[in-house]
């Protein structure tokens, strides 16, 4: 029997330092950017229209910053989650240089942390994945640590390493297009009259609109990111699981919630930071996915004073309109319908005085 | 609570004369071409083939016509059909400068007539609608009206104006793209040897073949135009309603319905006008659709005799084929099974002697 | 009633050496790729790469062999198997000029067989169809052949022509790309270490993972090949017959069992020659594919030392994994749950000593 195939790797052979340069470099076009707007109807001016994006100093549309990073993610997959039980969490995501059509993508994965539960059977990887383009410029960065099964427990487990990650992306880190300029923004086009000046810390949006997941759109999104886990597509397999059916895409959730908040964000055009980000509960075709956010914090550039960053949390649920804002029970635990906690930081023009 | 999201335009926010100058440009693509032709399996050869269009005179494959119009027509709902009942019809729709890839399409809206329901809650607003790309040229037109709900039943009605509509867009208004020669048409490329010329006034054709709507294929195709009315997206809320579940927007009919008739009108290459439209009956995921076509009457071009124009009663089923020509029962009601009533006008190349 | 649909040709319409130039010549374009990516999740570096593609001598990244197989085998589908009961073979399969993002492929088939059934109510047409691109150049050439039904059945029995076909495309007739150049081949970018040396004649491959099948998936698929067989798309007649569901193309299937076949034949990076192929059961949506490949046979080219070929039978099953490679019963009969059987050569790098 051949042994040429993927097995993907197990916790025992993950090392701290080893780096993981990732198959399928990716060029990205304008079929992924009308498939992206397809699949979650995002209506960002600035992803939708190149006039828009010429008109505030960029060269072109550039693709959405979710769908990168999707992209960037999915090259991960085959060397770093193949095995894995959770996806558990994210932090200290950036967002580099935009990504335009004709771009080419690749990632790269260094481990920064293991841990192995005291189970013995499973333990918890921290990498640190880069992606770049073709000039090696950094598109996204970010650190996500998952739970991978042992192949082997009767392995010893290695010396314990936890990194150092910090709570929020400082404001230092975050990335300003190059040649950005807000002169000329268009709130009429871009559709709502509110800046960032409008947004008030504690402030919270529902976004109101309902959008419901079908297994076809949900596969073809995480194919198109070239993202193999095996849960998403094998109906065969996972009808003898735990739930009887095919798991959504984390980050189809994140695309669908950043798409609903557009009702309420409209101006919040481009994604520079992830802080950190929860899959609360699983989701299934036939869900129906509502969202609201919270704006945690509003950054000031010393720099600039055409634009500020919000830092923002978007929940996102499960068959759960949002207009309660639905999050924590009283011991903290996620509802069961919340199926997403997502902490970033977008940019958003200022009202200029 | 915040107060940033749209709620959409009731039915006392609407004053004559009003402009909307609707959000998020639109830059279409290859990729939106490749989308619509996997949506609808459309086999026009001018607008599969660059080679077929230079052929004849046009700088590169244009969209399909209705692909345009749905991108147009999309920008419009948040402003206009928010919180509509119905989408009573349509009227006086013109196509003009042809889209190409790289185009960016806009919209605007101006309100031409107000008229209050008896019930009072409700409310017939007409607006027209102009889709321009990035020069400014107009690339269609056309007016529809749509049931309103009112937010508050106690404010007075407006005085009625209804506009004054024609029934046909007059030949005068058929815009010819400019650069059209059709010296090389081929007819066996286009798929069909049916010019012009064999065509009679009265004369009907069963388009045979069937498609059978699926949720994913729908809410993708809405999606792609940035239509953001909720009946089409949320089965959750749905699920509650009349019919239990989610409607099919209109659109996705006309664009099958114009998909099939190839199969009869394959050298009916460029939609020119729509004369007027109605949506009989509900659509949901599951219903196979038919169709066929009358040929309403024949256009002849002072200007030029290598092309005429045909206009046409394309009439859509669900579950119904249509060798039979289902249409209107004896009292003029559409019989329960007839989806969609589109009367339009397109190009077709004359046999030269 | 009008006579200008297309009712397809019947077994007695067909004559050997007949010519049949089909319909709607068709630009293909990055967005065709984006769907082909979404729809199969492939994942091979050339076609996924404009650098990759670049960095090993092409002008761009080609489009996936399949993606321009199915879009010239479209083409035949009105003329050639509309009344088709059954797509009985493939041979003699070779693929020429690499098809690029904005090439035009318009197909022309030649009947080359005709054999009517015993029975007296259908025959066999064997045609040859060639996909051509704007120059001309060959990009796809290929025999398959069908049974069709009869119009009248009292028609007599044409003589029977039984064309020759090779068993396997020679080597000599296997085309390696113009510039095609070996010396940055990267085997860590295109995903697996093991190149044409490693792999032995005889090995079988079990490729793992499975991938479910979804009705709106597969109609996107061969609407985007314009492939107009009725029994893909139209539930209320299906519901009807033998099976009471739509079926899913045949080419559908190769497509996901091609793209499986990345994990174990990750440098497999071009398709030369079909050398075979039958569809031995019928799938449906909900299906589960898996799928194996054994190596039948390896190819040295005497002018070049840096690539091989390998001749390879892949055998894709609907809901049953692949470990114990199910292929014929004691009777030489396929399983029922093996859906493709197919024969065909890649190209792969060889080791360089």
């Amino acid at each position: 029997m051949s042994t040429k195939t993927n097995a993907g790797n197990f916790f025992e052979d993950f090392r701290i330092g080893q780096v993981l340069a990732h198959a399928t470099p990716r060029t990205v076009t304008e079929g992924d950017i009308a498939l992206y707007t397809a699949l979650y109807g995002s209506r960002f001016a600035v992803n939708s229209s190149a006039t828009f994006a010429m008109d505030i100093g960029l060269e072109d549309a550039p693709l959405d910053d979710l769908l990168a990073f999707h992209i960037a993610f999915g090259k991960t997959v085959p060397d770093v989650s193949l095995n894995a039980v959770a996806n558990l969490g994210y932090a200290d995501g950036r967002f580099g240089e935009p990504v335009l059509a004709g771009d080419t993508l690749t990632t790269t994965s260094t481990v920064i942390g293991l841990k192995e539960n005291s189970n013995g059977k499973t333990g918890v990887v921290y990498v640190r994945s880069t992606g770049v383009n073709q000039r090696g410029e950094m598109v996204v960065d970010y650190v996500r640590w998952v739970m991978v099964n042992k192949r082997d427990t009767s392995k010893p487990a290695p010396e314990p390493v936890v990194p150092d990650l910090p709570a929020v992306v400082d404001a230092s880190a975050l990335r300003v297009p190059v040649g950005l300029s807000l002169e000329d923004y268009d709130t009429v086009l871009a559709g709502s009259p509110y800046l960032w000046d409008d947004y008030e810390i504690g402030e919270k949006i529902d976004h109101v609109d309902g959008m419901t997941i079908e297994e076809a759109e949900h596969m073809m999104a995480t194919r198109l990111y070239q993202n193999t886990a095996k849960v998403h597509f094998n109906q065969f397999e996972q009808a003898k699981g735990r739930f009887g059916k095919r798991l959504i895409y984390g980050g189809h959730i994140i695309s669908l919630a950043r798409a609903l908040s557009f009702n309420g964000l409209a101006n919040a055009f481009k994604i520079v930071a992830i802080n950190a980000g929860s899959h609360c509960n699983p989701t299934f075709s036939g869900d129906t996915i509502h969202a609201w956010t919270e704006v945690l914090d509003k950054v000031e550039f010393s720099e600039r004073q055409d634009l500020g960053a919000l830092r923002l949390r978007t929940v996102a649920t499960k068959d759960l309109p949002c207009a309660d804002f639905p999050y924590k029970d009283a011991d903290g635990k996620y509802l069961p319908n919340v199926v997403l906690d997502f902490d970033y930081t977008v940019l958003m023009p200022r009202r200029v005085g």
